[in-house]
């Protein structure tokens, strides 16, 4: 159970805030060990209210690349904001930091900044539509690519006419995205594609790489825009765009999360093609110019050219998956582990191979009170600041509880 | 003409940055002295990258109201910071300072946090929606309420489905208000207004109390929810909703711009009638739960309720109106001085009484040439770290500026 500390600020909250809590960071769904609410982040670790540590593979749901509190990181923040942050212009720091992407990502000509990944997928669907007045966006369903009006997963307040011009195709399908394509006619604006699947509640699923150059030929034939939603996975699959590996390159990319490790910023990048419909669109937001949160992505962007964060995040996600595979296998437990091993989805199955989410909720919350932070449904994120004794220790805890998990209810 | 750092910054923007820049602050529209890019802020000051300094009356466009720089406020930055900013969940900040708006703002029973203004007009729009079902809005026409699809004030990338159950009235037009309600029918889910209108290009007007008032029981007969759009004028009015004054209380508020005094984060209020269909909407963002911002507005909360900042505010731009009319008329010059004084909008205008914008901008560009950072139209703002004698500098300038402008061109 969360402790006194954290019930107290619970029913307080229940009077002030909806819900108690709402979006992603709701516990609403988590088991009863799950604390709210945090009081201490340093690398690795996160302290509930109550004092307990948390080996924290959620990495504040991405943003967390190189460790809480990185002294690197928020020292250029502090600096920055010192003399200026938000005021009636923005900096240089903007111009540097669209330089900076340009240099990086292969596909990007320029770049936009903003402050939610949300508003990158929204300036993404704005330039696509802007691009040739077109309407029609493809989209993989049950994808996650934001909560706004036109996209946000659960419906309540939305009207249908927001996804009027919505087709959905099924992720790794070449068949289902050309019957998708066929379907938009000669209205095809966009397709949306995430860089691998990496939905709530299912296996996580690597992207098939005839099924991502299908997308890049079909938006070349229909003079269309691919979108790769780097917003959760960017930087964590390459120091580039995750498609570069297969040879793929979109038009537009979004990103956000850990591109500042924590600080709030996000951004859309395109190439050439893109430019002029995308400097058509009019997005704005008070503080999006603001030079702080873009001095600390500049020195993010230098430790991801300048260490080997990406190596090491990769080997630490390996050990913890053959570590937990080979604990599953002593305790006679089905373990699904998908996903890149540095965005683990974990889940234990039942025999016909689904997510037993009594048995995968029990285990998550004996690791949380064991004092590590897994995830029932989302997938995880392994950091920079994550050790091998951190990744050992995890597995001590696994064993622990994986040993003492319930048998499966009989169906 | 802006200077040699700022043109040779400028020339490399244009590479990389669609347009060169975007949004509201791009200087595409304003006069040749205006710079694009600045490097310190401190106070009611700016510094350009040229270092030509600046007294800034548009202070961040509203975020700045205590100062750019602020000690106090940015020592609670820092302060939390340094403990934990984003993470896997929130700080017990977020409840303090759900608190702390309820108890200041007499409607408010509760609050929801988010980045942008827009993300607090969509939140408002999906509450509404969600509170009874229903689909029609009603916007007084050429109000900005955000740069979403739904609102954004420029059309290209959006579908007319966006904005298909939205109809539009004429500020303070009870008239028009009440046609717009008649042709909702049995399908009206708000009335948003701004606390006064705040259009660009165009004269401000204070709210008639009969059109408020109005608003109010309309939303009652048809069991609406009335929204206030704080974000711009939050606490620059009152202590309070800015139509708290008026008797009038709204349903939902939205706030941002000054609320943490340029850090970034904005809300979303509502009463009670409102708090079952918040809790059913889903939005979210990688950044909203950040502690450090929350720690922020926690202190620009205390600031506003401690300190004499708004009479002071109210003083200083009652002496720059004052001050302003007396020198336009000295030189025969028209001048349209409207909105609440600490939110002027100042245009000279031309023998049918509409802005001269030929003139308007020459004016400004001088201001600017003379290191006043004023705007040709949009509103301004007044800042609680300017002096007396900011304003007295702000009027010879003002004054050496007017007795040199050119005569208008002949119709």
């Amino acid at each position: 159970m969360s402790g006194k500390v954290d019930r107290e600020l619970r029913a307080r909250a229940s009077r002030v805030i909806p819900g108690g809590m709402y979006g992603h960071q709701s516990v609403g769904l988590l088991p009863p060990h799950a604390p709210q609410f945090f009081e201490r982040a340093e690398g690795a670790y996160l302290w509930d209210v109550d004092g307990n540590r948390y080996i924290d593979f959620m990495c504040g749901y991405g943003p967390n690349l190189f460790g809480y509190c990185n002294e690197q990181v928020d020292a250029a923040y502090r600096k920055q904001m010192s003399q200026i942050d938000v005021a009636t212009g923005p900096t240089p720091r903007m111009v540097e930091l669209a330089e900076a992407f340009v240099a990086m990502v292969t596909h990007a000509d320029w770049a936009m900044f903003c402050k939610n990944g949300t508003d990158a997928s929204s300036m993404a669907l704005l330039t696509a539509r802007a691009y040739r007045g077109r309407k029609k966006v493809l989209m993989a369903s049950g994808a996650y690519h934001g909560a706004a009006p036109w996209c946000t997963p659960i419906p309540a307040g939305t009207v249908e006419d927001d996804r009027a011009h919505f087709i959905y195709y099924q992720y790794n399908d070449v068949k289902s995205l050309e019957d998708a394509v066929a379907q938009a006619g000669d209205d095809l604006a966009a397709i949306f594609a995430s860089p691998f699947k990496h939905d709530v509640f299912v296996d996580q699923e690597l992207p098939d790489a005839a099924y991502a150059r299908r997308a890049r030929e079909l938006c070349d034939e229909k003079d269309a825009l691919l979108i790769v939603d780097d917003i959760r996975a960017g930087f964590r699959i390459e120091r580039n765009c995750s498609w570069n590996h297969l040879g793929v390159q979109p038009d537009l990319s979004t990103w956000g999360k850990a591109i500042a490790n924590g600080h709030p910023i996000s951004a859309l990048l395109g190439n050439e093609r893109a430019k002029e419909a995308a400097s058509h669109i009019y997005v704005t937001g008070s503080f999006w110019f603001a030079g702080a949160a873009m001095a600390a992505s500049l020195e993010t962007l230098r430790l991801i050219r300048e260490t080997d964060y990406l190596e090491r995040t990769i080997a630490l996600g390996d050990r913890l998956r053959a570590g937990l595979a080979s604990i599953a296998n002593t305790c006679d437990l089905d373990l699904s582990q998908t996903g890149p091993s540095q965005m683990p989805l974990v889940m234990i199955t039942n025999e016909e191979g689904n997510c037993d989410f009594d048995r995968s909720t029990a285990f998550v919350d004996g690791m949380l009170a064991g004092g590590v932070y897994f995830h029932p449904f989302h997938n995880m994120f392994v950091g920079a600041a994550m050790t091998e004794a951190d990744i050992d220790r995890t597995l001590e805890v696994a064993e622990t509880v994986m040993k003492k998990l319930p048998d499966p209810v009989a169906a």
